[in-house]
């Protein structure tokens, strides 16, 4: 069975351009653009057009090249070339994947002064290609690892994105249930929305849907309520950072999920580059986490819909909690404890 | 100290009528609307323009003592009033507190078989206000045994909204923080913003700041992360019903909560009123669980502020999951699992 992948990032033009999935229309529209000139390239960048630090680093590596072939032959060269590769780094300035490419392509060009300017900018969309290959192959490799952990039949709870969109073809969390539907091995999923900026809703269930996966979407507020109803077999999440000691940062509500699947009894996954493992970090205490614009909370952006049509949905409008789970219960008899004993 | 008090439900145009809050317009416009025919009636509770178990008991009254207020002397009174009474007790089925005050009006009106409509009519009324007047008394109970479990500078979550919109006067389980504020007690707020339908970030945040108490708004998927920060010294929720076993449901997310209140040692505690308490339930895998249409997670209606102006805010982008809470961590490398060594 073969799926439709979506490289995010991909070269056009013969390495002149660099084609892009637009990811601010997901989920409602599915359109690739092709970017030609320094400004279109930046402006993607800064309007999250693509986004993922993976996928920025397969996108520098192209841009470089791109713009490389159409400056080529017609003077200051080099000069030129570094001086627009400065600015598609400094584009994000937080994104590290970005600035490491984009010096990995800086740095070849800089060796290779006095090269006639076709063999230098074939060299460096040769370089290109090569990050991209490397991302898919960590991709490839962290999926079929991930696999190893499920069997067909199961269904997975996924939380933020962690997919194709955000680097190459496979993605890392979500590389298992893409390469499971590319062998016809039924693993379903189950998404949550991810709060507050909804990349679970609008990225994951779109890029799974896509691919063949069987997605149900729900809030993230009852993903402990589907596990305790024992649909989830376990759960995939990404990484942003791994201390030595194997906390964990991630998305927020990673920790809700990760409780939650303790209590129910769920395995709970962490899949990411080897990368993102930082040794130089004791524990979780020591990683700085960033605190965003209470907008976010207050004010939606998505009066339109926000999910992709053809998934399912799991609204359920309550749930139950143990009552091992309650210090108290108060009435306007009193207040009782464990053991209840209402009368 | 004196605070504004919001009662969502009360009687109108001498008895014939139902004033609500309309609460699918909080926070951004506070607006009440007067219900007259069955169907206005059925709709408000299936829109949840009237919602919270409590309200729904006092609303289930007046609405039936209303319709028996325009249906006396028009023929088949007491069998078109039982049907109409049925309706409205079923218009929800979850909400234990609906259909009790259903047949507690309808049990009045039965036994009443023979004697004049207007008669039966004004005895309703008059069981309505008293269901009104035991709701007040009642809140005020829990709000007194609640407070006894809070201390002068606590921070307290809520989930959902089971304040004096959900009740009368001073709500269930945001009496307490009601109390508080109204004797000059410094108590404050986290709210959870209760995804799908917003009630946390819509009505609890409005209701707490419009009483002065200070609030901060957060995601849900962020409560594990506050407690593990130490911002959260209990937790305070309702409840739609309580088995004989002390298992409660209440709203979805109530469970991630108290999950994660247990992890991080916050005490839990489960406020509403006896009523709540189902002792004919043997336990939590007995109560039936409504279950909602997908549209409510993949369409969000408030592209308008959906937070009250003048609250906080806690948005933090990632939080840190406990190694001991994760299986494995997948790179490409390989699978690891705890100890985590990752060399």
């Amino acid at each position: 069975m073969s799926i439709a992948f979506t490289d995010s990032v991909l070269p056009a033009e013969g390495g002149a351009a660099v084609d892009i999935i637009d990811q601010t229309l997901l989920p409602g529209e599915e359109k690739r653009i092709v970017l030609r000139s320094l400004g279109e390239m930046c402006r993607a960048i800064k309007l999250l057009q693509v986004r993922g630090a993976p996928a920025l680093g397969v996108f520098a590596g192209f841009a470089i090249a791109a713009r490389a072939k159409q400056l080529a032959n017609k003077g200051n060269f080099l000069e030129n070339l570094l001086a627009e590769a400065g600015e598609i780094a400094s584009a994000r300035p937080t994104a590290v994947n970005l600035s490491w490419a984009a010096r990995r392509m800086t740095d070849l060009a800089g060796s290779m002064r006095g090269e006639p300017d076709d063999k230098i900018a074939a060299a460096l969309y040769d370089q290109a290609e090569r990050i991209l290959e490397e991302d898919r192959a960590m991709c490839l490799a962290i999926g079929e690892n991930g696999l190893k952990l499920l069997r067909p039949g199961m269904t997975v709870l996924t939380h933020c994105n962690a997919g194709a969109l955000a680097t190459s073809r496979w993605g890392t969390a979500l590389a298992p249930l893409l390469l499971a539907a590319e062998r016809g091995i039924n693993i379903r999923a189950y998404c949550d929305e991810t709060r507050p900026l909804l990349q679970g809703a609008r990225l994951t269930a779109w890029e799974l849907k896509r691919a063949g996966v069987d997605v149900t979407l729900i809030c993230d507020s009852m993903a402990a309520a589907a596990m305790k109803a024992g649909k989830i077999d376990a759960v995939l999440v990404g990484c942003d950072r791994v201390a030595a000691n194997g906390d964990t940062a991630n998305k927020i509500g990673t920790l809700s999920a990760a409780v939650a699947a303790k209590r129910f009894g769920v395995p709970f996954y962490v899949l990411g580059p080897s990368s993102s493992i930082d040794p130089k970090c004791p524990n979780g205490s020591a990683i700085e986490i960033e605190l965003r614009e209470g907008e976010e909370i207050s004010t939606m952006h998505y009066a339109r819909r926000m999910a992709p049509e053809g998934i399912g949905f799991w609204n359920p409008a309550f749930d139950v909690t143990d009552a091992e789970l309650i210090t108290a219960i108060v009435t306007e008899k009193g207040i009782f404890e464990p053991p209840f004993h209402f009368e």
